[in-house]
């Protein structure tokens, strides 16, 4: 039976944070499935469909990494997938109350899909995508924030 | 290649808590050792042979737990009996904390080592070993807070 | 003299977790008076007279519960009211602080009225009325979380 | 019915803090029983008479407020004197997560005592027991932090 | 070498809280210069315009204190008028982590430039601009919330 | 006027962590006394004299940095030293509320005496005295949590 992991999210951009989930993800799981989540009401930055492409141009050697967009309930997609975990990115206790919340949601939605929580490495404990929008809007290199070798402007049209 | 996953802990004495923890982690790994530190600064309950009884009655048909007591770095024990991610329960942003920063020095004596944590469910999340501990120094029975069909008078003598 | 407490909030919709605070206060206070700010700038589900019908279907027959809405700042209608304390459930450290900054607004302004704070039950810490709506924008049943009876179809007209 | 409320503790010594719970609690209840709770582990300052004297001169004109030492769980305590609740003071988020996951036991283990948490007033939210014993150790006055007239010297024999 | 440090923040209005830290700010340094950042995105009550003009009349005559707007990253002004540090109120834990978030990105985008967190006091601590504006919405006298002497209506046209 | 600020903390042993705050402190002070407290109470590592020698031997060279000892109330000495500050370091929230209770001890007993938090940064936030202990305890080189050079067989006799 393969293993299969999703990691969902806005990644409105994707970034070195994430990409440390999927590192850690890929370690336990036979396959991660990376979901863009459609969230309308969000202002953004990259259309969904160029933060998957953002992702595909990132994992796309790799055959354990699926990319995927959905617009269903985290945990219908995580079935629908044939996911047996949620993996998620903790940084800070604001963060882990949310995803306590969120944990005890999905443990009575969908049991039996296990929510695991890796805490973010320290040094990419202050990046989110919000900040990277932010320094992105006052014009600034976020090239340290994104995967390495990842080129935003390509992606931002 | 076999997952194996370590759970190590005081478990003086091994809670309902706990074996929700075991009970997730049985669905993320092939094994699952729990494993008891030998931690002789700490006021105890039950003797460290007595905990592992009391877990190895609990899983004892159960291939896939192994019990073990250890004396070393957590992260030393889990290269010992092969494993890739330790599991660790958070009940309270109080945890977190503590967990986070076990997390970081784990992952720079022992890279490779995921540390994986799995909320506590809801109804588990106020039990604790020490709370159990208090309670039985009142008098007060505790079968509620111990895995079904427990009788923790059998081990203490 | 009559204990009067006050419950204010958005309620949108009212759920299971809110009615076992009232239950809680009904222990304690001789009547309590629900609430339903009304909030402009909130997106709501229901509108302030449907979410005040849904609560006084539910407690129509209790007659230490009285419904009611507002458009003040809770103290004064606290003091409208005749309530000698404001009720709040609370469900984690992120609730926590803001109730915090909220009392000593409120101790400040209103001397006299005292604030309690009352843990919402393991059971339903996760449930709010934001995941409610959330819930039924994905088509999801919800009649988990509200109390028991309650079909929510018949108060979104 | 009388309401009662158990305010238990270790008061060693009592503070202003205490006393603002209580004075809080005597708003919302008839009575309110101040107990001193025999922890044996602890270091202590007082003896548990000389903690329910120091108690007891402060209350002393008050029929309201009776003064009681007991060495059972809180909640069997709250039951023999026919408290309906628990009132607890609550600084910040320590406290709170530890209140939390006490306010879970009692409502197991005692169903029908409800746990109140009051909000200590900001300008004592520093103030415990054992910042009052330290700056004793180093020769210091405490009086800003007793209640009002409270010569802690008389009860430190 | 002149000593400066930077208060920036959208002191929408400036309040006692924020007066708090500029006096502890003083004491440390030389020169503070209080900056309000244009943000677009928020709903104001007053003018980026009109905001510098509440804080001019409140620290005119102290030689020591600069007041400006500015429409960067808050990092880069820092460096624009000289500053070594960056002066933060935090009043709990949410701020903390929010706080901590943004220290560890001007740590590495700004490097020499120290972040200082001061407590703010705990009467001021349920202070908030937002809850200023709040009890101006519904009509209350906000004197106690602002520094002594600021009439907020003299600035708000 | 020679500006001064105290470190003071245990400092059993110093570590890599309190550097990055004494390097921060020299950023901004002119002075800053390493003060080592005398905790009777606590299982000490190195002594008092061998703390002293070990930061002495580091910061033998910089006449900007005193190394002392005492035994009073951490104000009291800060006067005694001329402090105008003391600076602290702040890891995560649990530090936070302990901080900012000490804070609001200090700002009564000594007004004047300016508390100053330094978050720490995140490649160290793991890293405290007693988790060097710990790894020492069980025979792990420890040279990555000291500051460079700093051997600390040569401490321990």
């Amino acid at each position: 039976m393969k293993r299969v992991a999703l990691f969902a999210g806005s990644f409105d951009p994707f970034t070195r944070g994430h990409e440390a989930v999927v590192e850690e993800a890929l370690r336990l799981f036979d396959e991660v499935v990376i979901a863009v989540g459609e969230n309308i009401s969000k202002r953004s930055l990259l259309s969904v469909e160029q933060r998957c492409r953002l992702i595909a141009d990132l994992y796309g050697k790799n055959s354990r990494v699926r990319v995927a967009s959905y617009s269903t309930l985290t945990g219908d997609f995580a079935r629908e997938v044939g996911a047996m975990a949620l993996v998620r990115g903790v940084r800070n206790t604001v963060d882990f109350e949310l995803e306590r919340t969120m944990e005890a949601t999905n443990r009575e939605l969908f049991p039996g899909l296990t929510t695991i929580l890796l805490v973010t490495p320290a040094e990419y404990m202050h990046i989110s995508s919000s900040m990277v929008r932010e320094l992105l809007a006052y014009g600034r290199k976020v090239d340290d924030y994104l995967p390495q070798g990842v080129d935003i402007a390509k992606y931002i049209e």
